[in-house]
Parts: C-alpha cells; structure tokens; sequence
C-alpha cells in the first residue's frame, strides 16, 4: 500500500464526528477547514501573513458542540420520557476570553444556555450581560459581601443561585433573602474517595452532611430557600462506571433532601464530568468509554427512574463545549538530530553484535548488553572530548543498527515479530518509538499549552502540510523557553485492525521509527513528522486547546500572547480576522 | 517546656542565614522584618489597609544575595589563588519584574553585574539599560535576524556573547561578524544522563560534539571567534556529586577546546546549579547538601587545579539571587473541619478498640482494620444520607481516637512510642501528620505561587501572627480557584535533636496532630496553624517566593494580580510603598 491522505486521517487522529466534520486533506496533503462549503487552507492564512503561528478560533465549532449537546439531551428525554426542565450551564472558568463568552451568550438565546461562576471578576464580566428570559447563574467559590451585593443587583435579570458550602457562606447569606440556595455536597462515590485528599470527604469542594445538618441547626431557613443540589464530580471522568456510581449517589442524596424538609429544590447540577475526547485511543487516560450521547441516557435513565420528584437537570459543561474551538499552529523553526550521521565506517563489535541477531528475542537481549556497554563507558567521570566523540558515535550506531534490525526482522515475518516486540516492555521497543530529532517551534508551551506543563495534558498533533507524504522521522517539540520542561513528546496511535498495510506503512521513512501497529494502541515518544525543506514554512497544529489554555497561560521568558485567527460564518458569508499581529515581534519566524 | 518563640522559629524554619537576619518575631507573636534598625509588623502592614493579601518585596535582600554571592567567590579566589576574571550573569527567566532589573543592574555598577537573555522581549528589555563600563550579556536560546540585529546595535554598550548552539545559528552568526561566540554543548555527567530525556544527550539545550564538528566543517570561523565555553547543567542541583562532576566535566572540554584551536575561548559558563535552601531539612528534594561557600570553592578549587589557561567565571544566579526576595502573604477568610465534632455519644465497637490498644504497635494493627471496615462501608453504593450521616461520623470518631490513643502511648514511653511510629510506614502516622482543616486562603496558588501547581515545589509557611502561642491544628491551604489542584499542604519540619520538650509540646493543642520530632526530618501533610478567631485578621506567609513565581503566574478563575508591597532602605531610611491596590476587589476580605 502507498501512504495516502486516508493513513494520514488515520495517523493523526483527525477522526471522531467533530475532526472528521471540520478538518480535511486536500490533494495536495494540506489540512483544510471546511465550513459550510468554505475549504480553508490553514497553512495559507499563516504564511501570506508571516505569522510565526497563531491560535485559530472556529466560532461555528462552539455552537456545533451547543447543538450536539443539546441534541443528546432532548433525544436522551424522549427516549426516557422525561419532562422535567433542561439547564445547561457554561462554567466561565474553562475559558472566559470575551469573544468565547459572547459566542455562547449569543448562540445561547435558543437554549436559554445559563453560565456557573466562581469568583468576582467572572461575575462581573457576566454582569454586563442582560436578557429578556432570565438565565440560570450557579454561582460557586468563596462568596464576600461585594459578590452578594452584585448578585442582588443582577436578580431581576438572571435566575441567580448560590451555592452553600460552609457555615460561613450560610451566615453570609442569611443577609440576602432574595437569593436562592444551592447546596453543593461533598460525593464519595470514587473508588480512592475516602482516604484520598483531592476527592470524596476530603476533597476541596462541598459540604459533608454533619457540617449541613449543623449549618441548618443555626439557619433553619436553608431547607425552604435551597433549590438545587450541586456536587462537584470532578473534571473529565473517564470512566463510565465511575460517572454512573456518582450519578446514583447524587440522586439518593436528592431524595433525601426532598424527603426531609427541602420543599422547594427542584433541580440537580451534576457538576462537570463529562470527558472531551482528547484521543479515541482506547486505553489512554485522555479518552472516555462513553459517548455523549450515552452520558445524556446515562444521567437521564437514572434521574427517571430513581429520582422522587423529577427534578430539573443543570448541565455545566465546559471543557465539552468549548475545547475543540481553538486550534493552536506553530511554525517549526529548527531541526536538531539527536545524533549525527557517522561519515567514518569505524565498526563496533557490539554493532556487528546486532546486526547478526536473527529475531526480536535475540535483538532484545543484545540491545541490552549494549545499553549496559553505554552506561559503563559514562561512569568513567570526566569523560575527555575524545571519549566523548566516540561515545556519541557508538550510541548513533547502535540506535541506528536496533531500528534496522528490527525493520529487518519484521519485514521477514511481520505478526509473530510484532507480536514479540509488544509483548513486554523491552529496549528494543523503546528505541522504535523514540524520537531521532528535536523541532523547535516559535512558540511556549508555558504560554500556549500550559495544560502540557502543569496536566501532562495529551493534545494531538498533526503537520499542516505534506500530509499526503508518509512522516520522515519522530520528534519532540521543543518550544522557545529556556526551560527544559518546554518540550512536548506525546502521541498515541491507534489505527483500526482492518486496515491494509505493509510492513514499510508502519515505518517513518528516514529514522525507521516505528508509528502504528493496526488494531493496538500505541504510546509513541515523539510526533511523526517531515524535515522542513529549506525556506519552507513547516506548520504543525495542536488539536482541541480551547479549555483552560486560554486561562493558565504563563509569561516565562516574556512570551505571552500569540497571533489569533478568528474563523466565523456570518449569514453564509465567511469571515477571516486578525487580532494581536503585534505580538508576533516576539517569536522567530 | 512552654511554646515561645524560639520554638516557633524553628518549627516554621525561620532559621538559615538569610532568615535569621532577616525576621524575627516580636513579644506579642508577630512577625517582624528587620533592616537597619527598623522592625516591620507584617500582618500590621496588610491589616491597616484591609488587604486581603500581598507581594511584599523587600529589595535589600536581592543586594544581600548578591553582596553574599560576590564575597563567596572573592574568598574561595584568594583561598586558592584564583587570579581570572569573576563575571557574574543574572539571567533574565528567574524573574524580570521591573523593579528587580532595576535593582540588579543598579546594585550591579559595584560588581559589574552582567545578564544573561534568552528571548527578543528579554533583550529588549536589556537594550534600555547603557553604562559607562560595559556589562556582559550571554545570549542563548533561538535566534533570528531581529534578535541579532538588535544585539550589533547594543554591542558598544555592552559586552556581547551570543551561544552557537545548532548549524542554524551558525549559519545566522556567520553574517553578525562583530559578535563573539559562545558554545552551549551538552554535559553527560548525570546518573541517569544518557537515556533520559531531559538531561544529557538527550537533553533540550546545547550541542553534541560531533554535530559541533560538523558546523566547524562549515564554518571554520567559529574555534577563532568562541570565547565562551557554556553549559547548562539543570536548575536547583541539589547533589554536591553531580555538581562536582558537572564541573570536571565541564573542565575537561574546556581544555579540549584550549587545545584544538579555540584560541580566544576564556570564559566558562557553568550555568545555573547552584541550590537555593527552600528547606533547611535534611534528605527533602528541596533542600541541598552544600552551601554557597562550598560552592564557590568547588568551582575555583577546580578551575584552578585542572583548567588548561585560566579561564573566567561567569556565574548564571538567577534563583539564588531573586528566592528570598519576595513574601507573600494572604488572609485566611474561611475555615472547615475535615469532620464535624460529634456531639452524640454514640459509641461504636472498632473505636472502643483502639481506645483499648496499649502500644503503637496495637494500635497500627487496629488502625488497618479500622481502615478495613470504613472501605467496606463505601463500596456499598449508593450510599444514602443516613449511612452517609454515619460514615461521617465513625471516621470522625476513628480519626480522634487513633490520635488521642496516640498522644497517650507517647506520653507514658515516648523514645520507644517515637520510635515505633516512624520505624515504618503505618496508618497511625499518617493519620498524625494528616490535616483536620481547611483554610481558605484569600489568594490563587496557580496566579501567585504557580510553581507549586507546576512542580509541585515547597515553599515555607508562616502564620505573622500567635507565634507565641502552640499551633492549633494541621491545615490544608486551599485557593480561592473552583480548581481541585488549588491546595497546598507540604510542611517539613527538621528540629535539632538537642531541642528540649516534653510530648506535649510536639503535638498541636486542638486536634492533637503531630508537628515534629526532636533530631528527624517529618514531612507532615498540613501546615501547623492556629484557628482564626471570630473577625480576627489571621494572615499567612509563604517565603522565597521572589524566582519564578512572578513569570510563571496563571489567570486561573480570572483571578490576576495582587497587591504588592515594596520595602526598601533608601539613605538609611525605610522607604514603604503599596502598589497595585486595584486588585484588591477581586479578593474577598
């Protein structure tokens, strides 16, 4: 089989129903927007404007995710017959940049989609917002007089509901009768609940129910002013069993309240579980094994089936709603090879060594006497500049004498070696998968993917260009900062077991690192990709950064801010601008 | 014994040589900065202007620090007869707040105090600053045209090196003939340094010997026009070993260099190792094992031992210089139990059990089935109110009596009992060291103290007020974010073994936790403080927050900025200034 477009989706992961919606290959191996018939080429609208890289918003791409969501509910509803009230909320703190806040303000009328806010400045920015038909506001966080004296003011036009967390927050409000209560209570349905410090009983966040029953004792006007019960689930639950415990606990903990003197609570705020498909990889701690679609059945099943009085559902998702909006593009500006090529023929026994193994089990166990040669000639301490200059030549062949080897061996019997190779964890392995050069990109993780650097945040990555030619070697992405932490190695595959490939598919086709295995999930060390021509602008694209990077930039080595592409379609019509070219001064091009 | 101060001053680690000169506590429990004569009441600084928190900068200390490193390094000169050039770099990253740059290069005229840059917004920033005798300013990182070009116009006021660290800038140094080199070549000298990936080969910064070679191949000019040897050998090495090998390594190329043709090479940049104290503890990540003196020496014992032509020193203290520098300080607004005190006496069996226990040693064994039965109760799922009402309160009773149990075996055997405890790990010591309260804290850890959100990174913590009186209870620090990542809870304590007390006095006075042992290194799980009482201004402080923290804050929740307080002695006299105050309204008081 010949590398193609279709590998390259494939390789990439630009699949699942949002990517495979919006993003193509065109034929000339360039990825492209669609939008309503628009095919925007992504590379283009950075290179005619020399732009170092940019984030690109594709506002339609919000509501999209409005729509589906939505959807999934209202489908969920008929499907279980569920009458209640229908609340979703936008929780400000996944991203709060005004123009993403307006999208969904704006597209949020047909919905009547409401917004959750945890400290001052997020409700004042939502202050200035007003409406016709009142909106749901949850507020959460730690409240003073200031927060309450504008939320009375903002009242009349918002449905405003503040959460009860400590015997403080009920002294504070039982100043502001015109303020409805939500009570958010601590939820031990995990696993590692109890004993652990960042969930269940211990967890930052909610009540435990002696504190509400003490809290009550001293403000026995709690049970009738309380409307909603809020839990705080924890972000992106991957697990679907672990989201179904919490949803069972949450409405048997509703029922007890109903049944216990709380009259007027009517609706049930689950908090933000629901997991983005950062990856489809199955097995990967980014992705989910459950859909949409079966978090809304999921949620709904339950409340009908087990919830005493039908109680409204407050959806508050916002990392679903808005990561996949922002796509963050960077050029590469510098290529470095871990190792040089050798021009001598100088030959290392334990060189020839490998290129006499006969299968992956001999290659494996000489791979690491090799390794253990390495470590010995590095402990001789300090290593002179002659030494050195052959320790990096050796360590150059052997990589490059394994990664042949195994191509070797796998071209000869390709599903026994395969097999051989994954089957535990292995030096050999681990060659295949690491990268042979680092790409610098001028930009900071630090400022444009924090969640890389403080989360270990998976992102996928994909070049914007030469799609349609198979990735030459494995890289790491090395980012501008002086620190070694800005660099990015992440990527998993997971090709489906059906697909028609030859041994050489699997390869990149300089450094022969080994890319996908169909059928099985893959964690690789480094992004497959193209060596930059000279002057070519070579732009990569990280996939789905438009939760929380917005919020956790930080300013190391002075790079903050970065060109942004904001993409729209207003009545048809597509509509292309440029915002912050002043900070491109900052970062090579 | 009684608490005092002197107790209090060890526990909270206010000891070293930077902060026993520095802080003192007054009769009353407060804390006190003193500089010439003058003694500052923290917490009277804040609550006189109803702050809910701030930066106090304390400029004196970034010229302590600097004076210290100068002196370190005149000594260890005269000590071995080191006759070369001692340059010292302040490399921009640690911090380039303008009020720090100010005071560096202003403090810098007596020590000729150079920088080192890594960005085009860092050397912008530099270009400002012109003298009448030249600085030096190493310059590593990716450059470009714009970056170099700005350089040759700075190049008379200052003394110019620019790292050559890929074929790429050499390819762009060959067109800037007027800019001296440096070489920023990659050191092995790590235990784990080959294979890993963020150090050694491997590693992010520097060349490889042999990719060296072949930039020399194409552009011969570079062993002529290198005057700098530059290696980067990690921040914060905390290992006296690796430090020495890194330098003999470092030597050891150096004189390569010397010997092949680099005729004009007479700098080396040992980069920035040097340790910052965050803890006096022993055996703590982020403590070292030598001092700054050792370190001088070290470095000039060897450069003048084995270095070929006597090279000058740069010295790169970016952390060093800046840690100490900045305190910040917040208020606590809202306390929360981990359990509500029962005020039935319903009495369960397991409970009477550990009151039974006569040693640890009974009382670990019981603890685990304690552990057991609570574990067994949470997997029946859901968990209603009334078992939930329960489980509360049985880990409440549980959790009480292992720690009362506890103080008592220690009070009757305490060597032995002490002994016992720390032999292993066991549920009884985790239980000692393990916070019963939340302290909400008027702040934002991503916006303020970022590293520890980043690398989890320690910082000491201090109440300002009540020093002399026994901490109350162990807290977790918790943030104003709707994040369950904004919580901080590290607290070692490291009290020397001739300390006298009795087992009273290493316990604290509410929830009978455990604070310190005489002679051992505890890493608790909370932080010794005192309960808040009603309306009482009960600030906080973390210190050595002065490196980084600046640069790497987050926007997390929308909560930026902080208010900050800048103290200084100018002509002897104490100069207080408050800026920032805006940001006062985004923080509940």
């Amino acid at each position: 089989m010949v590398w193609d477009k279709e590998l390259a989706r494939e390789l990439y992961g630009l699949t699942g129903n949002i990517w495979s919606k919006y993003l193509d290959i065109d034929e000339r191996g360039r990825l492209i927007v669609k939008l309503k018939g628009y095919k925007i080429d992504l590379a283009k609208l950075l290179s005619e404007k020399k732009l170092p890289g940019a984030h690109i918003r594709i506002l339609p791409i919000i509501r999209y995710m409005m729509d589906k969501v939505y959807e999934a509910f209202m489908e969920a509803f008929r499907k279980f017959g569920y009458e209640g009230e229908f609340k979703p909320v936008y929780p400000l703190k996944s991203n709060s940049t005004t123009i993403v806040v307006d999208t969904i303000w704006q597209y949020g009328v047909k919905y009547n989609w409401g917004f959750n806010a945890g400290t001052y400045p997020e409700i004042k920015l939502l202050s200035k917002y007003t409406n016709k038909k009142p909106r749901l506001l949850v507020v959460d966080g730690i409240k003073d007089n200031k927060i309450l004296d504008l939320l009375v003011k903002m009242n009349d036009n918002w449905e405003i509901i503040v959460d009860i967390e400590s015997m403080r927050d009920a002294d504070l409000l039982s100043k502001y009768r015109d303020l409805n209560i939500g009570l958010r209570i601590k939820v031990v349905s995990k696993s590692s609940g109890l004993w652990s410090h960042s969930s269940g009983l211990d967890s930052k966040f909610g009540l435990l129910i002696n504190t509400l029953d003490e809290i009550i004792k001293e403000h026995p006007w709690i049970p009738g002013r309380t409307v909603l019960l809020h839990v705080h689930a924890g972000s992106q639950i991957t697990d679907k069993n672990k989201l179904e415990n919490i949803i069972r606990e949450t409405i048997t903990l509703y029922n007890s309240l109903v049944n216990t003197g709380f009259k007027n609570i009517r609706y049930i705020d689950f908090g933000g579980g629901l997991a983005y498909p950062y990856v489809e990889a199955s097995d990967h701690m980014f992705s989910s094994n459950y859909s949409l679609n079966e978090y809304a059945e999921i949620l709904v099943k339950e409340v009908v089936e087990s919830a005493e009085n039908i109680p409204g559902i407050v959806f508050e998702g916002g990392r679903y709603i808005v990561a996949p909006h922002r796509i963050t593009v960077t050029k590469i500006i510098d290529t470095r090879p871990y190792s040089t090529p050798e021009d001598d023929e100088t030959s290392y026994p334990i060189v020839e060594e490998i290129k006499n193994a006969e299968n992956i089990k001999e290659l494996v166990y000489v791979s690491r006497r090799a390794r253990e040669i390495i470590t010995r000639l590095m402990i001789k301490s300090p290593i002179n500049i002659e030494t050195r200059r052959m320790l990096e030549k050796l360590l150059g062949s052997i990589t490059k004498a394994i990664t042949c080897k195994a191509y070797e061996i796998i071209s000869k019997d390709k599903d026994n070696a395969l097999k051989e190779l994954t089957r535990t964890p292995n030096f050999v392995f681990e060659e295949l998968v690491k990268p042979s050069h680092r790409f610098f990109a001028s930009f900071s993780l630090f400022s444009h993917l924090p969640d890389t650097i403080v989360a270990d945040q998976y992102f996928k990555v994909t070049p914007l260009q030469r799609l349609n030619e198979k990735p030459e070697v494995l890289g790491v992405i090395s980012d501008l900062t002086c620190d070694s932490m800005g660099e990015y190695s992440a990527f998993a595959t997971s090709l489906p077991s059906n697909i028609e490939t030859g041994t050489e598919d699997l390869f990149t086709s300089l450094d022969h690192k080994l890319m996908f295995i169909p059928g099985k999930t893959l964690r690789l060390k480094g992004i497959p990709l193209h060596i930059p021509r000279k002057n070519e602008n070579y732009y990569i694209a990280f996939l789905d950064t438009g939760a929380y990077q917005d919020m956790l930039s930080m300013n190391h080595n002075l790079l903050d801010g970065y060109p942004e592409i904001i993409i729209d379609i207003v009545n048809d019509d597509l509509k292309i601008q440029y915002k912050n070219l002043e900070t491109t001064e900052n970062y090579p091009f």
